[in-house]
């Protein structure tokens, strides 16, 4: 069916009538602004991440429900790496001429799917025709309580660096379906990646990180990130990096240098944090609790930038190689 | 300059040095998520508006500061639509190969002038490239306490219909526009048109309206909603819409019928709002404070649909010829 069938406020329709009614939610969609009472005594969280066809996703790769999960998912995992619970969001979309109405259900579908699995309520946002590609923008809101909110800035020399997860999978993922692949793990992880939400918010209810983000551009330039907030550096253990069983394998098929591709390639969506050192054996035990792994990969020093210990124990200054928007492929 | 000069992190680092603080935000620009405390007591109001080059403005018409104004403006709007006052935004941008530092730079100051006039601050968003076109998404908070939001829904028969300003203004700007002029007052409205923020607080607080709207869509559309979303009709007389002096003299020339030009034009972005007639009187004292003309153009009737008295005193039920995003221009 074509979207001009039922036009704007068919599509609206459509998509309010999927959505059931949330925690705080006073108005939803349908009135000029929703309204949301806050958790009295929380800070609001924030964030919001806008995803073009052609620039973050290609629609000869994805389908409309993974890319519905994922367009989502991203906003999740920043307000995980606040250590926020994730509470409601708005989703504004730009369709082209040709794109259907069975396209738009599945993208909706797989979004609310997420959202289901992460208790959050789709709240408003906006409907608009595009000339050239699909635009996603969905603004994300949590809450935390303000002493719980983890920055980017509170690393201190010695605090010792985690990652949930593993790392490159992503990267290798987008590799492989440029290279003609269609299925696989490190490309289901490309696709549908998984925001660690409950691990964040452990992390913060425990009280146990100095500093954390998500890694979205690349562990090295996410990590430069953490640096550059705390005016600290950082030595990373090249053969600490956790590597998928699926990784090891393929990896070295389209890289000569899979570390570095573990070490730089974006949208893995792991969070990476810094634990002080007499707190750093209570990790593990928290994040087994919430399903998810986690690896101490190096620690927090004096000074600024970040030296990468080889496997032959020589450090190496290394660049962030991470995902510029405006000086990659223009 | 080229925006490949300065990065992805370049220019946010421009826009955040342009930032103020802002009243109960606690983490701005450049972590993972922003924090803002909420008054307690009071609800969230939250709005977001997407613009697309080639689908809501034309770089051959406006120039970066107002387009900057202008995509805050609409979300403005919509927070004053609710009563609420706004507080802070998020803002995403996917900008094309060839705009130019400068131009960004212009864009930002433009929309941080109406932010300082509203009392709200930039606290996040988005930056990307984007294939095809300038693409905007701002996402608006505002606050307000839960007895004085006012909603689509309350219109009763009865009620008298008021609307802010004057109408049809921006429509006939835009015509203009097309027809080559690029100078008047009637293209000032439709490239920087005036949220009307503080006689939508003011009325809050007064608890004057039993709905309200703005009119983006056109005053016909956007009575539409109320309507549909009270369960009642309206009776409109088109001899009191309140129409500007440029509009009266330039409609004409553009229009074989200009009352309905003024009817069903969209982006005057004016409050449209229903009171309960014992509480009529209240209304233009009220405005007059704010600065704001105001004027009653009908009452709200049982039954449902829209009937406009014309000049002769004959009803005709009219149809609602507002902006229906997906099947207009495909």
């Amino acid at each position: 069916m074509k979207l001009r069938e039922i036009g704007e406020f068919g599509l609206i329709g459509r998509i309010s009538s999927r959505v059931s009614d949330g925690v705080g939610v006073r108005i939803g969609i349908g009135d000029d602004a929703a309204a949301a009472e806050p958790t009295p005594g929380r800070w609001l969280l924030v964030t919001s991440d806008m995803l073009l066809e052609g620039v973050h996703f290609d629609l000869a790769y994805t389908d409309p429900f993974r890319l519905g999960r994922k367009s989502l998912a991203v906003n999740l995992s920043d307000v995980a790496a606040m250590g926020g619970e994730p509470r409601h969001f708005l989703l504004s979309l730009a369709v082209p001429p040709g794109v259907t109405v069975e396209f738009l259900d599945r993208f909706t579908e797989g979004m609310l799917e997420l959202a289901r699995e992460h208790g959050v309520t789709l709240i408003g946002g906006d409907t608009c025709r595009s000339p050239h590609g699909l635009v996603i923008s969905v603004t994300l809101h949590g809450e935390q309580a303000p002493e719980l909110v983890v920055r980017r800035s509170g690393a201190r020399p010695g605090d010792r660096l985690f990652v949930t997860g593993t790392v490159g999978d992503s990267a290798l993922g987008l590799e492989l379906l440029r290279r003609g692949e269609r299925q696989g793990w490190a490309i289901d992880r490309h696709l549908d990646p998984t925001p660690r939400v409950r691990a964040g918010v452990a992390l913060a209810r425990a009280g146990l990180c100095s500093a954390m983000i998500d890694v979205s551009d690349g562990l090295a330039a996410d990590l430069g990130h953490i640096l550059d907030g705390s005016g600290v550096g950082a030595r990373v253990e090249l053969d600490l990096l956790p590597l998928s069983p699926f990784f090891r394998e393929h990896a070295p098929l389209v890289s000569p240098t899979p570390s570095i591709l573990a070490l730089t390639g974006g949208e893995d969506y792991e969070l990476l944090f810094t634990v002080p050192p007499e707190r750093s054996g209570e990790v593990a035990p928290l994040l087994a609790e919430t399903g998810v792994a986690v690896t101490a990969i190096g620690e927090i020093i004096a000074g600024s930038g970040l030296a990468v210990v080889g496997p032959d124990g020589r450090e190496a200054a290394v660049g962030r190689g991470g995902y510029n928007h405006f000086c990659d492929g223009q």
